[in-house]
């Protein structure tokens, strides 16, 4: 089977914390093939990141880390200004914290993936995305990094010789750039499964992206984004899930793309 | 050379956090075998631990995760009543995150050693010290845990299966039952370098503790636990180290003990 | 009009952090007179806090502070084990932090009711419970505190020349001692909105509490305290609204019991 | 006596937090008039507020609030991208907070500087230095704000009515845009308590400011800003007062100002 023909789907798991419940991770779960797992600086707990891997295994889904700002209060969200080696350290932390919450569940951490402020801040600032590759590469140099293709994140990854898999979100619109369009403007957020279905297939089979403005631009994408958190996502990730399957593209963890 | 022969000292390393700065940590890096290393919950912060790993494992000592509760307002010093699941996920947490930092150091995490009121309460709950053995055993079983000799920690090492090090407080005052003299009492805690050096001797080679009321109580003491935050600690730290050494004794790091 | 025939509704609020939500405010604060303001310590942050006085304000409900432990992981629910001094501190701070965002709103702090273990210590310690009314009384001394009838807190206010609320929980099964039935017990919560409207009619009308061996405990209550965190609770606060009602009974904020 | 004969000097204390010790807190409230108390987001804990307040109180020292951003790890020195909204209660909560603690120190909050990244942002950022003001004035229309002279947090203050008190750095070196030179650069601080004397005079006598440059621009200045945290500041500040005095210049607490 050609390598176009396989291809992951991945989502934001674990983002409770203590008493808080947010996301809609039990269903999810048995749509996405690669679940990010909170790591307790923006969002997650101990125990909160145990009952995730857990689950996450139990439904054969691969974990990742997703590391993010020293923020509870901003979920994350809020930029920050962190020095290169606050950031190496951060990212090691939190990655480690999982390792070892993962290896209690029978599991193991696959990827890596910035959450928030932290992933827009790795997707244009080549000093930040070099602090995280550097990070993630001395703790395991295995370890799989996600982020937007084209992105200085994927240079980075490259730069440093880890794996890297792009990805695309097909519920979101794309500007002619190629970028995600700011949410603060109408339509960014595709609420149709329909239209997100379609997205999804022109990623995964014809490896193109289109733009508001009706361009393709050619993607290396190996995995889908996919969301939990507002009415309508779980059944969005559905929709891109039967497509992908229709179309006889198999769903897999980030570690079956790289083999 | 016979196994009394070789003795571990230990030391809380790394309790800085941010801009604050606590500690004697580079004096006593040059004079204990292993470093209890604050794990971010009580004390330490990422960048801290990276610090602190560089400096251990370049003066050939040996690091251990001191994980705690939750607490840096209180530094793990005050009682929390946290479940047997809670105390599992936020040990393994701490480990983890100080595994991935340590890696990065170029060393690895050789023991455990609970921080604090953790500490206090694994020392005669069994349910905690159960948790906490069961934690780090899920995370690397080769792990070797640290606490008082004859504590209920000691005895949940031995149900998991777990190597463990009994240690002893060459600097402290024990009561005619064998335990600690509360710090509120006069006298607990020991100022003289000399006595506190002719304790470390008589743990060291007879194996024995004496109690403020003279008797000697068999202790299997496989490392001393020297400090360096009050003054003159470090050169009470510093006599015991001289003393050990005038006797014969190799002070050695926690796993040269095991093999 | 006696004064008998008022009494206050109370209500946890503003239990909400960050992206995370918890409770029905909104719906209840239809229901109640005075809510109890979660203060950033162990829910709440500064701008949940604001929302919620403005919310309170525009409904005419009295805002009272929630002070609780410094454990959000924990909701403030994990028993710790702090000095007088740092109970005096925290709880000062909590409330101030309050007072002023409340200023903000139009409205004024009126009461202070701990939250979780603060509460559960509060109710049997004297030295907890003496803390906080020097806190209170330090800050502002015409607080009114609130917590059960027959409390150490309802001896350390009399002590402390507060005025006290002591508040009934219609919707939760008492002892044959008068005190909460442990909620590990089965019964303890009661989910039939009419037999607590009854506990309600009996607590503000009788001025007694019924145990569960059916003895009755004449009890001054004050302030019936209902729920808005389980299924079904926001349904049992309007029974119990509405049975005070058509007994005659006036639902008032906790200012209006004292003029 | 003309206005211009008194001056204001504050220094930032209390920015101990639980275990850790930080600054010369005893010996600047010997020297200065007012101080900037850490609120417990960027440094700062209920209990250490509570022992500052008290300190100043008994020198007679006023007290100010000094609101960060919630970042204890960075010490409040990190940017960080907050709503207008979120600044506006971060900062009434922290003053809040610190109101109820002066208050039962017998003291109470007299000005409102802020701390770290939130001043560097109030100083060129209209919606940073408005969202500050508006927070201030809704707690409490007296409080005098502190910035630098010129700055955006000084037209905020006047748009929103409140009094405002500029300030002055005696120890740093100015460029010639009457901007603080960069920390990043040789000079920036000074360490020598003649030149830092000498400035704190031309400040407080002439109103100006002489650039690196030597030009001099004019600038009203009400409050010199003195340290405690690098090893011979609180030499600096005693000779930046020992000047003030012999030059007949009075150093009275800001509220003093403005009479």
């Amino acid at each position: 089977m050609p390598a176009q023909r396989m291809i992951d789907m991945n989502a934001d798991i674990g983002e409770s914390f203590g008493a808080y419940r947010i996301g809609s991770d039990a269903a999810l779960l048995k749509i996405i093939s690669s679940a990010n797992v909170a790591c307790g600086f923006h969002a997650g707990d101990p125990a909160i990141m145990a009952q995730t891997c857990e689950a996450a295994a139990a439904q054969g889904v691969a974990v990742g880390a997703h590391p993010g700002y020293p923020d509870l209060q901003g979920f994350g969200r809020r930029a920050m200004t962190l020095s290169a080696g606050e950031i190496e350290a951060v990212v090691a932390y939190q990655v480690g914290a999982l390792q070892a919450i993962a290896a209690r569940a029978g599991t193991r951490v696959a990827h890596v993936k910035a959450h928030g402020a932290l992933y827009n801040a790795a997707e244009r600032d080549r000093d930040v995305a070099d602090a995280i590759a550097r990070s993630v590469r001395s703790v395991d140099e295995s370890l799989i990094l996600v982020a937007a293709a084209g992105s200085a994140m994927a240079e980075a990854a490259d730069r440093h010789g880890l794996r890297f898999a792009g990805e695309g979100f097909p519920d979101r619109t794309y500007d002619d750039d190629g970028h995600l369009l700011s949410r603060a403007l109408p339509g960014s957020v595709i609420l149709d499964p329909v239209l997100a279905a379609e997205n999804a297939r022109r990623m995964a089979i014809e490896g193109t992206v289109e733009t508001i403005g009706g361009r393709k631009i050619k993607a290396d994408i190996r995995t889908l984004c996919v969301h939990g958190d507002v009415p309508g996502a779980v059944s969005i990730a559905s929709a891109i899930r039967a497509m992908l399957e229709s179309k006889g593209v198999s769903v897999v963890p980030l570690p079956a793309l790289f083999h």
